[in-house]
């Protein structure tokens, strides 16, 4: 057939087969109970953005996988379009942190204060297509605006960490550190202010490329072997605990503004084993996290098992003001939902307590009255709980069984229409 | 500042505040739980699809609302760009009936047959902004794939029935029709055959203008007097039950594929008084559906007091067959999400049992070990199904526990530092 339609997807997207979405359903119900629990609040803010909010260089190198969305009727002017951004006024959004801080500059009248916010939804970016990545991916964000004390963060960690719990996870590592304990190892070190950027990146590796790998790097990008050497040695010989921080605060001196390591202290005990799940938390002074809009405590939920990070976030005090003109306390924490589902899907796991499956067969040309009784019985079956499927009965009806069990069905009732 | 950025989200599209967002996840949460009563498997495609496919013709005027999504890289050549879709290579679905289409095609080996699909996404439609109509909006289908029987019929409208009667909504009207019977009626009635698209938009017409005001139509297009005269009177005379179905087949003659009628009237008898619920079908045989896909029977759910339809759909056969190459039955019945919303939030519905609220306050320079033992007593009270807030103690108390009194908060609890 000449117009034959397409029968894939868009590259790097996917459809989601109903075995996966009621493991993803699951989950999102787990999210909401949870969450709900520490009074976070769901929201959703349109798909689609201003190409003026996506393109304010809030969203570090997001923004180069932008997809835009073409201006419509009059204003699309292709003749006249010198490049990309005459010919967009929109796109979709990358994250959902942007949208969230200008939900908030919007709404703030209306919202309870401090704001708690859950949201769940899709973020597209056009990476490269690869295995396991996707252009179209759900982000699970809780945030707190309005709240500049500590009790942010430890709300965050402590709700993010019960939600791991009740999906089964356990023995897993909460990493934190603070963007103003980076920034004072590098001025303490000696580097310049303005080199602060390119260490950050370099120092990002320390994952791959291990202490030494980051020297390396750092003298390769010109930074002085004294400078780097004093550097390093943060890293080598701070302890990765609460006690750790307190040493760090003491050997950074005044570059620390006040309070910073006090407040890192204070999240360490009300988190962690003290709030009795299952996982530690660790002083990580290298953990750096990638988007420049963080001016606080940063933390990553590392499981040494899938070898990567599940969830991440921090403080980010300064983004509101670029809606508002006036900075509001802010800090989120983002779990990797299709990070957790691709593990529990590989774990084999089952969601609990499916209703039973009942599938009715019913034979051709049955009397219209009986066909009346039989929808009947099934009503009655589902106000009970039980999902029953009514289908005309197939001429092979052993394959027909076989076919419903696959999809979960464990009893069948045959009705003749004689 | 001059790069403040933009607080309103993009023209005709809206931020959901959270009193709305907690009715929206309860009819959602109630939409899953009903519908995988009746074996309807949840399923999600992406929001991105095709544009080859968005514009072949299956969206009827929905596709002039196409949101074009720009290619991307080399691919995109301003410069060489004539038309519209030399620039676009996807757009945002309009629909959930056309992804489902390709869906199926490109899945059926995976999934169950028949094949009962729940699908709940947005999507996208440039319209004039105007009061209550939104550019993104949340659609909520149900489909049967691969069953050519009236079960299907049967089944989805008990299924959409018994959902709205969940939410609360009584004494609505299941109108029913036949795409076979309204062909039969305009060539009966001595209308050229391809006169008819023109013949069925006017007819379309009967809810603002009455039958007279059709006749006048249909004469001002051209079509002769006694025509439609004789169109009319199937209007005027045809008894809106079970019998009016049987009484038009006998007017009718062999016009009417064999079948027609009797299935009509057997899904008459399966539905409506008969499944108990609180409801009326009607025979409605000016029921046109906009739609140019439709292939067999028709319905749409009116409720009086609303003032427009709440849900519609009907069985297209055909549309399966442009992706695969051959026909395949579905069926399908899809909700007015957003106008269900619209009607709960006038009518003041309150979400059935929310969890208790309880605020913690706690003032500045609390003692790291008191605030962990302040975090395990939320942790306590969370475990048990309350809601439990943990932030700062404001100084203007009053102010504060009276804002949080209007989110929900009933009781509270002081924490001093000392």
């Amino acid at each position: 057939m000449a117009d034959k339609l397409i029968k894939k997807p868009t590259t790097g997207m996917k459809d989601i087969l109903p075995a996966e979405m009621e493991i993803r359903d699951y989950v999102e119900r787990t999210v909401c109970e949870v969450y709900a629990g520490f009074g976070f609040e769901h929201i959703e803010t349109p798909v689609v953005e201003h190409i003026e909010n996506l393109c304010s260089d809030q969203g570090g190198e997001n923004e180069k996988l932008i997809f835009k969305v073409m201006k419509r009727g009059e204003k699309l002017d292709i003749a006249g379009a010198k490049n990309e951004n005459d010919l967009a006024d929109s796109g979709l959004r990358y994250d959902l942190t942007l949208p969230l801080s200008r939900y908030y500059a919007n709404n703030n009248p209306s919202l309870a204060m401090p704001f708690k916010a859950l949201q769940i939804g899709n973020v597209f970016r056009a990476e490269r297509p690869q295995k396991g990545r996707f252009r179209q991916f759900k982000q699970c964000d809780i945030d707190i605006i309005g709240d500049p004390s500590d009790l942010a963060e430890i709300e965050l960690v402590n709700a993010t960490t019960t939600l791991l719990g009740k999906l089964g996870f356990s023995g897993f590592k909460v990493r934190i550190n603070d963007r103003r304990l980076l920034r004072a190892m590098g001025l303490c070190a000696g580097f310049e202010e303005d080199k602060l950027p390119e260490v950050f990146i370099i120092l990002d590796k320390m994952d791959k490329i291990g202490v030494e790998g980051v020297g390396e790097e750092l003298k390769a990008a010109g930074c002085g072997s004294e400078a780097v050497e004093k550097y390093l040695d943060y890293f080598r010989k701070i302890d990765r605990s609460a006690q750790g921080v307190r040493q760090l605060g003491e050997l950074l001196g005044d570059r620390v503004p006040e309070g910073v390591t006090e407040n890192l202290a204070e999240i360490f005990a009300a988190t962690g084993d003290n709030s009795g799940a299952d996982y530690v938390m660790e002083f990580d002074p290298t953990l750096v996290r990638g988007m420049g809009y963080y001016t606080g405590p940063i933390f990553e939920i590392e499981m040494e098992e899938f070898g990567s990070s599940v969830a991440g976030g921090g403080r980010y005090d300064g983004m509101i003001g670029r809606f508002t003109g006036q900075d509001v306390p802010a800090c989120g924490f983002s779990i990797g939902f299709e990070r957790i589902i691709t593990i529990l899907l590989d774990k084999g796991f089952k969601v609990p307590s499916s209703p039973e499956k009942t599938a009715f067969l019913v034979e051709k040309g049955m009397p219209a009255d009986r066909l009346a009784g039989i929808m009947k019985e099934a009503r009655d079956l589902r106000s009970e709980g039980k999902t029953v499927l009514v289908t005309r009965m197939a001429k092979n009806r052993k394959f027909q069984k076989e076919n419903l069990e696959r999809s979960g069905y464990t009893s069948f009732k045959d009705y003749y229409n004689k």
